[in-house]
């Protein structure tokens, strides 16, 4: 495997130098952005992720401010999921498409304000739609990029040490709610929420003063809980069954064929943008969509490209996340797969670059 | 250093198994593409792109197609440099815009047909910014990444070497021209343009099927002119003053800041989305501007976060590109300078990771 070129273009992150002194040995690039994807091995920082406790720089995870007195208004537009239910106590997974339907980004919205938000958003410059549909439409709101670098808490034993450092209160939020905490003199805005299934939270640091005082704050108090600096861990989430954006979709993507169904409500279809296109979908019928697909294999190269799946030579749709899973003895993955063929139980084959593997739709993921 | 993780995400090229074969030491990532940036070694690269000639993968230039019968006048909103000279057989420069002025992308466009452009782009999704334009003002052109993957053969035996390919008739195109040229039975689309100052071209390849085989071509026809596989080299591109969107400009930059006031253009200004911001800009004169910057070191450590530029204890700016050049006895850079301090021979410090050093602003780049 090759280096990363050292660029700033590539930008560091408020968390490096603490990624750097934990020993990190591969990164990805996120929004242009360095994200630490490897500690030990990628199956041991699985194995850890599950049985402790991690801090995580999700740093990329930038953040476009959408700030006015009309912000919701124009996120509506953008987005099929209903935002009526989006506060400044609860943040919400929200898809964006294009005119077509297509996935643009799959981010989590905030408020952050009465008249202020925060798109918490995948690997795509997803501003740039923002800020032209919004100019373009005569809204008034000021879309920026601000110095907001989110740290994750994520493992069993997360709960645990996040009330070590923000006090008991911390654990009182539920899944995706949102609330303020202190830090020292610093108050952050904590979400119960993150990128993997073993619970967690993530934590909205804003500017550099307050990020390494924090980073080392949970390290030395979680010491007890063998916490450990790790990252997203592509084993742990695809059994999860959560999507990454230019993995498992593209702007090629609907969110119905991406399995998204439930964030495609029938109250935003109307408003939103690509609502039309949605609805024409729903009613047809897509034609592929994602799927847990099983491969019988001992161990998997990396998924570095698309790889097709073949019901005999027929193909029937690609893999775009995939790795082997110690715990569960065989590759997890996620595939796009015609209709034809996305029955659960349906064998199919693999095409890797290392050769052919036996594959299986499963009904769920893994865990 | 890091190693670079494999990742469906960070896509492969057509070209990506002749790179790996070639030895790549380092990547960067590019467009969620991977860009081989070393080789040998940074100065090693560059010594070899002045004297020989290259083959970059430099598929990352993605292209976003804009097609349909409006599609000239929807770009011609988009970016401040006049679009009138724009033809099958030329190419322009035309850095893109938002309404403040702010730059989006730096790319070359190209004519491909009479109603059909590619907008070969720098590093962000700037497909997102024309398509959400496009729709929101009611044009109907249809906005696509096609799928073209630009292949670079620079240095000064570039021409030889593309003549021994395409035949002498390549060695006619002038700088950004554009025509057709044959590969075997096989028309691809050729500028004379490319990322170094060594002279060179870009092959907009088509499709994967004839990109190994014309990999390859080039390789063994270069043989005795000592061809071998580079990449963009960063010593080169500084010292020859070409400018990296994400490096040395970002959206918070406007193009007369980045020293582009020749690509702005009067008769464009009244049209094009930021041609206000930029003719108030204009006007009342820019206060920062990029600049080469002369830095007094035997060595510089990677430049992966922006150096800050003193005068005195007074931060005058900072520097978003730098290399130690060999061939000039000093450090390289591109950075951004107050008004005050931007003067040719003004003495500034430079803070580096590794330490400050003596800074010069000069007139000129060095090649």
């Amino acid at each position: 495997m090759a280096l990363i070129a050292p660029s700033n273009r590539v930008r560091r992150t408020v968390f490096s130098e603490g990624v750097e002194a934990a020993g990190v040995k591969a990164y990805s690039v996120y929004n242009r952005m360095l994200l630490p994807s490897v500690f030990h091995s990628m199956e041991e920082d699985c194995r850890h992720l599950k049985s402790a406790v991690q801090v995580w720089d999700v740093a990329c995870e930038r953040q476009v401010q959408v700030a006015g007195p009309e912000a919701k208004r124009l996120l509506q537009f953008l987005t099929p999921r209903d935002l009526s239910r989006l506060g400044p106590e609860r943040c919400l997974y929200a898809p964006m498409t294009d005119q077509f339907g297509g996935l643009l980004n799959d981010p989590v919205i905030l408020q952050v304000e009465e008249d202020c938000f925060w798109v918490s958003i995948a690997d795509s410059d997803l501003r740039f739609w923002i800020q032209a549909f919004a100019a373009c439409n005569g809204f008034e709101e000021v879309v920026t990029e601000p110095d907001v670098s989110p740290l994750a808490v994520q493992g069993p034993k997360a709960e645990a040490l996040m009330a070590r450092v923000f006090g008991d209160a911390v654990t009182g939020l539920k899944f995706f709610g949102v609330g303020r905490f202190s830090f020292g003199v610093h108050s952050m805005l904590i979400a119960r929420s993150g990128y993997s299934k073993q619970g967690g939270f993530e934590i909205y640091v804003e500017g550099s003063a307050y990020a390494m005082p924090l980073w080392n704050a949970l390290l030395e108090a979680g010491r007890d809980l063998d916490v450990r600096v790790g990252g997203p861990n592509t084993i742990e989430r695809i059994e999860a069954g959560l999507l990454s954006y230019g993995n498992d979709m593209t702007q090629d993507t609907s969110p119905l064929e991406a399995g998204l169904g439930r964030f495609v409500d029938d109250a935003a279809l109307e408003v939103c943008f690509g609502g039309r296109a949605l609805m024409e979908e729903r009613a047809a019928g897509s034609v592929r969509a994602l799927r847990p697909i099983a491969i019988a294999a001992d161990a998997l190269p990396p998924c570095d490209r698309p790889w097709l799946l073949l019901a005999g030579a027929e193909p029937v749709g690609q893999v775009g996340s995939a790795a082997y899973s110690p715990d569960f003895g065989e590759g997890v993955a996620i595939g796009m797969v015609a209709a034809s063929h996305w029955d659960a139980g349906t064998e199919l084959s693999v095409e890797t670059q290392d050769g052919t593997y036996p594959a299986r739709v499963r009904a769920e993921f893994w865990i």
